[in-house]
């Protein structure tokens, strides 16, 4: 059966061969191989970086024990982007399809991470609460707080989802954390800049100029936090030895809710006296 | 190079059989092919549906024009899944490496989504200020604001990725939309009593019975309606021959709440007098 692992032009080498050269002599002597315990990720990655029909699987003795071919790579590949798919929306992977999967079965994929969130959303609740003077003071700043946690939330669930893909097909390596973070810098003073003169434009329109100042000002420091966030916590997991694709767009976004919230307050008691 | 087209068995078929005996009589005579007009996204279903190495693909005289192989077909299904993970981020296809995309470059892929969901948060800003007086006479109700919006956010987010998914690998048709629908009633139902019960407690806990009830039952239907739209709004741009992960999370999320706004200040209005 070794002669499978061959592709086609390979086949044609033997075929063209002298019948009496040994097939020592035609071989590659440096090829590519996977081990039996490697996970089933590394095939995938093994297989598109060499572009080959297939593997031979060694064990740690270096015995030959089987071949992975790249149909059962696509199959693996595809369930894969779908598992990282739902874990990036904070949903259990379901390991089978949705058609068969019961709404009980769906319900407990679901209610764990939503739960987690609602613990996590308790933080917000409690900034607004330890600010409720100053909202008291000036009630037109509730108006901007759905602006503000969902463009910091948007913004932090598309740098998250950006690292989580690349770290998952290898486009990006862990070590790279640092540099990539500097390019980000960068990245969110600019979203965070455009962004603050939309919200201060809003703020503007609805409640005057001091309130659209801290409108605007929350909101640049708030994409640029929240982008730093979404660039950094894949690749804390991924140094904790756990799935980047934790840090799902849901997580992203309730986690930088409390944090636009404390920042957004923050700044209006200073600058709304 | 036709010979390139059969795999290792085929071929062995071919060594194995009578000189003297013409490939019309060992070849298969029904065959899966390709259109040379065809997405590319077709050739990943067809390799992935049949098990195959390679697809002759075919112009619209019938003549074979040339060969997709299953390993092209791994590129393509990853760079399709990489496509489909950015913008159920809400982030424009980088068709490039991240390590490639300039800051320039990625700011243009982020922003324009950006400035669209500030747009849409415009009317979470306007059903908070069109319930301010509501607001002012129970200031506490704010404390409950991101708790609200960022379940019904991630609730929909769940359910729209899982669409998305299911929608882009082929394992849900767009005709089904009805019978999902009813599936994801109950499952709303589900989630939103849990979410409902800890939404009680945590209302009751800050702010009372009366504010925990309202809390409680906002958050029910908020879960029920964000579930229900993630579910239909990637069929709804299917059926606009959109694509579906248009329904990013970050989109799901921005319009989920000012319908959970909407919900929760109706219902604080008329249970709070």
């Amino acid at each position: 059966e070794s002669w499978r692992l061959l592709d086609a032009l390979e086949l044609q080498r033997f075929i063209l061969a002298d019948p009496e050269v040994a097939v020592e002599e035609i071989m590659d002597h440096t090829y590519a191989y996977l081990s039996a315990y490697d996970d089933r990720e590394q095939a995938v990655l093994a297989i598109e970086r060499y572009d080959l029909s297939a593997l031979p699987v060694i064990n740690s003795d270096g015995v030959l024990v089987g071949v992975v071919t790249v149909d059962d790579v696509l199959d693996v590949a595809r369930e894969e982007a779908t598992e990282d798919f739902q874990k990036s929306a904070a949903v259990a992977p379901l390991k089978m399809s949705y058609r068969d999967t019961s709404v009980l079965q769906l319900y407990r994929k679901r209610i764990g991470w939503l739960v987690v969130l609602v613990l996590i959303s308790l933080l917000s609740s409690s900034v607004i609460a330890a600010f409720e003077e100053t909202l008291a003071a000036t009630l037109a700043l509730a108006f901007f707080i759905p602006l503000l946690i969902d463009s910091g939330g948007n913004a932090g669930a598309q740098a998250a989802s950006l690292m989580i893909r690349d770290l998952a097909t290898g486009e990006i390596e862990p070590a790279q954390w640092a540099k990539i973070m500097l390019k980000e810098i960068s990245q969110g003073l600019l979203l965070g800049a455009a962004m603050g003169v939309a919200a201060f434009v809003l703020g503007y329109w609805r409640a005057g100029a001091q309130v659209g100042l801290v409108v605007s000002f929350s909101m640049l420091v708030v994409v640029l936090v929240a982008n730093l966030l979404g660039i950094l916590l894949p690749f804390l997991l991924t140094r904790l030895k756990l799935d980047p694709a934790v840090a799902s767009s849901p997580l992203i976004t309730t986690l930088v809710d409390s944090i636009g919230l404390l920042v957004y307050f923050t700044i209006a008691t200073s600058l709304l006296k």
